[in-house]
């Protein structure tokens, strides 16, 4: 919480606020039951101690939060005006970062209540909050790595010929499970068709002898984050799905090598984008390369055209470049990559190549 | 749609933007995976067909939503400025309702973008937006009321005495599923001293003989809520415990009886609280009456003080006072009410006196 409000401070602003969500769990720990219409706003700055506004009714959840110790609690109660509580803790005409998923109710009401003040995202003000992971956090990140790769060495094993795609999508979360996650994030099983929707789910759709399928799946453990997607083939591809395939392999190989301390995120992102254009299948590409991962499946940084933060040895974030053929098929190879001293490390380690099931 | 965007030019506004959640489910049925830093915003106003700003990747999923057919599909692709996108629909010095539950990023990226607009939070300029619920609205809702029912009446044959709270919770969202809720969004099990923090959830306590428990548990049937609250006794309670018991009884059924078309909701919350004060228990009632249900368990209208608004005919809300008394025990007693032409109806049925259990 210090570090943080020093941060802010060093990029000329007057405070970070932080509502219920990802942020709140780094900073503090506290997780409420859900983001709702009662304000819960943790208040940092460099001139003052930090400071929980909590709904009254929620403040002995909050005091048995990790971070309490180092907070001051500030509740209101129902029928109260809970800006008219914060507005004290904030300089009148001060320049503040919200955290991007607070509620737009909430930021309405603080601009209503100190007209004077202004707020810029906490994404945008200080994206690398959370982006350079510890070793702690790299070790739960690697563990979760582990898992979601013995996961995808299970399900090559299963059938998939003839069983619909949310059946499969249940063995990929049951694997997930197995290996030790406590929260399944998603499932991709996208065959043949459905596979160039990137994010279609799973559906109902049976999945033939033929078929490309895309799987993209992770969720939390030990409260980080996997994500990995491969793509395989019921039997033997064509030559051209082979080629799709090589395309998008060579694109994410080339988008790791590319992974080193001080080049900028888009640059991850062009380098990818560059092989498949290259290839004739620029158009295909319709998704950025990558996002960040830690306390959440998807956050800062983006591997992204026009992100010009260079990449900080710690970060973590997934390279997964992909091409949609529409009504076709689609392919998408993803591994989590965490930047070392002099490059990237992969947190997957399953091979990329096209793997053939029944 | 059309009633939305009317309604808001009555108020003087020129359109409604809506973010992902249950303004847009009960709009357009279409619910995207997760709200995220993507924008999906749905566009409404008097002058102009519905759009749906919406991430290129998520089209394909949009195109199938119930809605869709009245929608016109404007989706950007990742590396653009999706209020660049959004901009052109919107009056560049109009002032706009949005969603209560949009993320802070998207409106700062929608003022930045367009400095001379402003906007007003959903809630506040067409509180009753999804307040006042139909027929068919209402069969969903006693659907759901009757299923806790039933819970509740299951769940009094269970053994409460040496059973850990989250045990008893587990048993309960069973038998909400059992009874056809599709999700449980709350199980709350308040023992002895856990009883007296209203949001307690349940935990590893060992619930005893002489301990009063706080009941509350709800979810969705239908994609309509359910949410009841009853307190229950392991043995025989106390006098002093009987008595408190009693209080909250008489306050939920005078704060029931008030209920009519054209009092304001803040009259119900002063009934109900006008009985605890008056039995000497005021400033342990710390939260407020009611709050309204229906596509989300947690919604307008609320009950409570400063809320002017008239009940109308078809409103479905909590009733639900209580008494905290810390480090001891609480006790709530909750119905859902739906307001008739000449009073209010209970959506929930089951008995209200102090239920005595092993």
């Amino acid at each position: 919480m210090d570090r943080a409000a020093r941060a802010a401070a060093d990029a000329g602003l007057d405070g970070v606020l932080v509502a219920p969500g990802p942020d709140m769990v780094h900073l503090t720990g506290y997780q409420p039951p859900a983001a709702t219409e009662r304000l819960t706003l943790l208040v940092l700055s460099a001139d003052q101690e930090p400071v929980l506004v909590v709904p009254t009714l929620e403040a002995p959840d909050a005091e048995h939060a990790p971070g309490a110790p180092a907070l001051t609690l500030r509740d209101w109660t129902d029928g109260k005006d809970p800006y008219a509580v914060t507005a004290p803790l904030l300089d009148v005409a001060g320049r503040f970062a919200v955290s991007d998923n607070t509620w737009a109710l909430h930021l309405l009401g603080l601009q209503q209540t100190l007209p004077s003040t202004s707020y810029v995202s906490l994404t945008s003000a200080l994206p690398m909050l959370r982006a350079v992971k510890d070793a702690a956090e790299l070790a739960r990140l690697e563990a979760a790595g582990a898992a979601a790769d013995a996961t995808y060495e299970e399900i090559l094993k299963v059938r998939f010929s003839g069983r619909r795609e949310n059946e499969v999508a249940a063995e990929l979360a049951r694997l997930l499970t197995r290996f030790g996650h406590e929260q399944v994030d998603f499932t991709v099983v996208g065959s043949g068709p459905n596979g160039a929707n990137p994010h279609h789910e799973a559906g109902e759709r049976v999945i033939e002898r033929g078929d490309m399928v895309v799987l993209d799946f992770g969720g939390l453990k030990h409260g980080y984050g996997s994500d990995t997607s491969r793509t395989v083939h019921v039997g033997e591809p064509t030559t051209e799905e082979q080629r799709v395939h090589d395309v998008v392999r060579e694109a994410q190989q080339a988008a790791f090598e590319a992974v080193r301390p001080g080049i900028a995120c888009q640059e991850v992102d062009r380098v990818a984008r560059a092989v498949i254009t290259e290839a004739g299948y620029g158009e295909y590409f319709i998704h950025r390369t990558g996002h960040g991962i830690g306390v959440t499946t998807h956050e800062p940084p983006y591997m992204i055209e026009g992100e010009r933060q260079p990449l900080v040895p710690g970060m973590c974030f997934s390279v997964e470049p992909g091409i949609y053929l529409p009504g076709r098929f689609g392919v998408r190879i993803e591994d989590i990559v965490t930047v070392t001293g002099d490059g990237g490390r992969r947190l997957n380690t399953t091979p990329r190549e096209l793997a053939v099931v029944d």
